[in-house]
């Protein structure tokens, strides 16, 4: 069955009971402030059909989302073996900021979706580009179609100001020599990606190439190549939901990534991809109803990579 | 494409190079004495149609493939809320006989398929039949349609002899009151199910339920739900190779699982389950010539679940 | 100052209000069903002076103390050599009973007053004594000159009816090849030295050698070397009061030995030895009001190792 | 038996074979270019007499001893209760510079001679006094009556460009609040106190306030109270030697501090203090033929606190 905006409205319905179960990510001011009863998907379909419920057309903070953006401008850049020498693609098995398993790693996080890893990825990007930070933002605008996608830079400055856990990680990957440049201002434009505000309907747009062999359903332009396009969805799928990423594949069943702005982009390859926000988050750190709103659409549409 | 015979003779003989590569299992004489040089490859399709390659039909211990076997049998008398409190869904991180994570985690392992996780399924077996070790064994016969699937006695004894670390796994558990038999008994039938002797054929058509649904294609009968179908699918995806579950979706990108004989299967859902068989083992325990084999075939016939 | 008879019954009036505010051990109940109330202290000097308050001649459970017996009888019986290959001398930093570190030091417990350690003792006692359980009571008695100091066999076998997790320590050793003997048998023996009821005054009589540069003051007799009783002290500083050894020294500043009955024993070398008894422990498993009488007394009399 | 200089002339030559067995801190070039072939050994009695032997008057880089001044004076300026909130008692049984314990004991470090234990009392340090670095230089001078010892302003600054390690450790612990200043200036104090060239001679003369109750031998100044001499003797007995307290304990039995310079102070309360000096180290990162020379001069004048 295809999805239509009637399945995603009643869809909404019957998450919205779990508002008031979870928690708004409150580590900054900028996060705590959104309301609670925000709740809107979208699909973005091969076609390049848009479904959308709710609040779809709301931008918030992606977050950690903008890690698998990152990557993807990396995956340009770089060779494989250039690249997976200094990040690994496992699961970690830990909590996303810890520096535990990046100590007795020597300095090599897990996978790229991990606060280290997605800092050593900036580092990356710091080192090849000449302005990293409008680079970035140039990509996604393109991604999405869209020139109007900005950086929150109240969000950017306040995760600054909240940074040493970060720093922390950075500094230990520079002890271990996983790390070229000076650790503030590849922090600054970390925390900048993760600022990046959309909306559901363009975060669905901006990962279309995801289902579609690494090219953007919206200009055609091949972003990676199809294996590429395999590679990232594979890492997504295994490492994308923090340590809920188990979790998430025995009830979703598709390659997601999350932010603690309670967005979740989620691949179905070869038909669409699918966007959900609804801030509160579960213990793992991901969109308690955005999750179970993609559980039962899974299901509704009978897709699911397994 | 579709998989021929053709296809998979030239991938095993691309692969073959590797072979000294690798390392035999060594932990016990019954391993170790297996010939390096076995190599097969076996496919098994939704239709019914067996196309297979090199030592296809030679038997080998299957290990810990077993363990997504004995997780069906589970699966089929115990409720979710039963068994999912008891074992978890998600990566460790962490080596697979590894007691760290578990006493941090208070007994209850990561997923079913660490020796932890597979060890408590064990139990579970013991506490719900009568005559479990002959039960599972009916059961694996039954999916395979062949009365002929044996334990391999030698096998199972060498690893009761060396069973030190999994009875330290088992009795970590007690003292944390996830185990409910005696320590040994379930030792022995879990060492049992890790002794099952199969080939590469008959790995493909004993797992073809989870390419089909929850339903062996060889019988007809539903094993399975296709909801359940798919959770023991997400579980192989994130959880089914050891530490190297990330790179296997990567490189392979189809939920699977492998056992230290040198076997691996894998799944392409709705359409094939695929047995690979080659000795030696990569640093995380996977087949190495087994993973290549099936990186190879999957970008031939441009199957992935990504 | 020397320690009189008013000045220990000073103390612990002092201490007396803590009770209350600690945890009578509770894992089997011939522990927990001790009463709280009890309170004793005494003091044997190497002039063979006992000194004397409270509950000072009732017996009680010895528990982790008896690890520092069973020690000496070890060092009587190996080379050093033969000995620090197999435990260390290390404080942990970790709880008594963590598998943990046991795992990442291949077997090789950090010292021998954690449980680890003090199996591993068992074991080696396993292997060069033919009845060990009886050497040891022997070895005991002898010690105290009392022919009536027993195991408590109600102890022993409530301990062994609880020691899943010490078969999960003493299995992991023997994984790494850190252990001779079926761990049943030791395990027992451990409990049974666990389970050794002694008083105050026999403990501290006991333990006279340790004050006396390894010669027993009762009887004389050289138990080890004085470089062996340095050595045994310097353990004890450093390792003897699980993780509470920086505190107590800190604190006290004596070489000791708790037990999870609730008593202590104490080392003044070249002095004296101080034993004391009450139930209620703290967080780190030491006796709460038994701590404070020895800092009290370390500090009234003016004698402390720093 | 009083030391003479025949005794600790003769502990050198009996010590110089190990020269060429360790090796020489290596991490920054002013500590790798020390000559291997350096030993002294300085005695300082309660009486004020010196004996000493070898280059006991050559200065050299006194690194983590400093952690026992900073600590003094820290202890000077802060009430119990304000400290050890902020840093614990107990050894930590890990490397002196890992994060791993940190992290899971909430930034709180186990104990002031690990490196982040040493960095939050540089911070506590830089709360309370207007200029930190110059004040503790002024005390060390005072301790040592000259006014000549001072900081190695080349050792400082290289210590700061290789500071990538303890940077994340500092930033770790203000992520757990803490930490109270910049990182930056505090880690420049902490490298600072590292500095610090002193001879043995120098360094027993420093330190013989902790072998007479608190007070100099020198200026007859009151350091701290003689509880609080008693409790840093304490934490030197149990965590001052890295993770080879223990060790320390059962070979030489006395409370002391090492640095990675080579050097190593150790107290006899009471008595006397002991300074040598061979750059060589053991794999724990003491010196190996000092710690030698200690145990040796213990047995030889019968001095041990066990």
């Amino acid at each position: 069955m295809k999805p239509t905006q009637k399945i995603l409205t009643t869809i909404l319905d019957e998450v919205r009971p779990l508002i008031g179960q979870g928690k708004v990510a409150n580590y900054i001011p900028a996060l705590a402030e959104v309301s609670n009863q925000k709740l809107g998907i979208a699909v973005f379909t091969n076609e390049g059909e848009v479904i959308k419920a709710g609040d779809a057309e709301e931008g918030f903070s992606i977050q950690s989302i903008s890690k698998a953006l990152s990557l993807t401008l990396a995956m340009r850049l770089y060779e494989p073996e250039e690249m997976w020498c200094r990040v690994g693609k496992e699961p970690s098995g830990q909590a996303f900021n810890s520096l535990i398993q990046l100590e007795m790693e020597q300095g090599i996080p897990r996978n790229p979706f991990i606060n280290a890893g997605a800092i050593v990825v900036a580092d990356m990007l710091q080192s090849r580009l000449s302005a990293p930070r409008q680079r970035l933002l140039e990509f996604v605008r393109q991604l999405c179609s869209n020139e109007h996608v900005i950086y929150d830079k109240v969000v950017a400055n306040s995760e600054m100001q909240h940074s040493d856990r970060n720093a922390a990680i950075a500094y230990l990957m520079r002890s271990f020599g996983n790390f070229e440049n000076d650790v503030l201002p590849v922090l600054n434009n970390y925390f900048h990606a993760c600022s990046i505000t959309m909306s559901c309907v363009e975060l669905a747009k901006t990962f279309s190439y995801l289902a579609n062999k690494g090219r953007s359903v919206i200009s055609g332009e091949q972003i990676i190549t199809p294996t590429q396009s395999k590679q990232v969805n594979a890492l997504l799928a295994t490492c994308g939901l923090y340590d809920g990423a188990g979790e998430f594949a025995y009830r979703v069943g598709m390659p997601g990534k999350s932010g603690v702005g309670g967005g979740i982009i989620a691949i179905v390859p070869g038909e669409m991809t699918i966007a959900v926000w609804s801030p509160e988050l579960d213990k793992s750190g991901n969109s308690l109803a955005g999750t179970k709103a993609l559980e039962l659409l899974a299901k509704r549409i009978g897709r699911s990579i397994f």
